[in-house]
């Protein structure tokens, strides 16, 4: 996977994270990060600008880091724990909202995080970005499909609590005392229909506003904090 | 203001916004986004996509849109509405954060948001972008001095709450009942000292990690449901 940037490069070489190749921009002269480069005795590769431009899609700054692939959890070892919340990620789209989310699963002490493997973004180099240093203490789980990991919940004892704003309860009300499995829902369509048939329970948060719409990892924070609010 | 992409121009052509001239990069081929422009009678400037590398820090795609800069209110006139909920920015600087906070605002009706003139990331296109079309029903002021502006609320009979981990009591047990005033810190350094100074109250989100961390705008949401939790 490539990450890039200056700041990037700089936090990964300090802290020693593995580096498989550098990949710089010929008349690259940080030299901070140069004999940070040597230090470490990382492998260079030097190319044109314009090589640089065509393999990342953003602001490289002239540095370019190939670090290993994140590397999930299995399902079974998270579930052999035996974890009482879980959240589970109905095809988010946004970086930053995922990375957000991984932040407050560890602040709040979330045993688990579980995504689709399909039309979900995974853990890519702007959320390692947002979800800083948190992601190291987050079991994080893909999946094929969610309906069959939701069943399976179930049949785990776990309750599964989606969001929406119709047919739905109010937030507060509802009785979060056994196993949780929260599902967040994509930015903009929201819980999908097969996953929404599968909840127990579908919270309201209040909004009073004209446009009725809060941003994910808001809403994510909101309920993961009412539903440990009596737990811990 | 610039604001630039495929997308936002789309959005703000079809909304009939106010878009004062639109830069198209020679060669620009979008033919729904060219019928829109037509449409609208827009003045039209081409430029190379050199130069248009030159204007905006972004994936531009070819279009961009220079639109009115945003129009604050004044302090005086949101202080006329007897408001009950203000929140205070202490020096935000990521606009996704901003973008997000704005919109959770609005729909939990919160009646301004109120942020230094210096060292805070005012309402730019990214903001635009991430508050999803709430601006428009959100109260936003800018002032030039956050600890003047505090000494002011106090005056009107605000409570000042703010968050830090430490000398901090439960945010559950804090009452919110009368004129609160949240203010909301910057993304690494939290608040200020000098407006620390001013809280009559510090809350603490309980987090029970490894990093202690979360992001602001979920700190955000997560405070301000609490504050109107027994309030509508």
């Amino acid at each position: 996977m490539y990450v890039y940037g200056r700041n990037v490069a700089r936090e990964l070489l300090k802290k020693n994270q593995k580096v498989l190749k550098i990949i710089l921009q010929e008349g690259f002269e940080d030299k901070e990060i140069i004999s940070l480069v040597e230090k470490n005795h990382l492998k260079v590769e030097m190319k044109s600008k314009r090589e640089i431009d065509h393999l990342v899609n953003g602001v490289h700054q002239g540095i370019i880091l190939s670090i290993p692939e994140y590397s999930y959890q299995k399902l079974d070892d998270v579930l052999k724990k035996d974890p009482n919340f879980l959240v589970l990620l109905d095809h988010l789209e946004d970086p930053h909202n995922l990375g957000a989310i991984i932040r407050t699963c560890e602040a709040a002490g979330v045993d688990g995080i579980i995504m689709p493997k399909d039309r979900q973004v995974p853990v890519n180099a702007t959320v390692m970005k947002t979800s800083v240093g948190t992601l190291d203490n987050v079991n994080m789980v893909m999946v094929s499909n969610l309906s069959q990991t939701i069943e399976r919940l179930k049949d785990c004892g776990f309750w599964i609590v989606g969001t929406a704003l119709e047919d739905s309860v109010d937030y507060r009300t509802i009785d979060y005392s056994g196993k949780i499995a929260l599902v967040i829902g994509n930015e903009a369509k929201g819980i999908s229909h097969v996953v929404r048939n599968s909840c127990d329970y579908i919270a309201k948060i209040p909004m009073y506003g004209k446009t009725n719409s809060l941003n994910a990892s808001v809403a994510a924070g909101i309920m993961i904090y009412e539903i440990i609010r009596n737990r811990k």
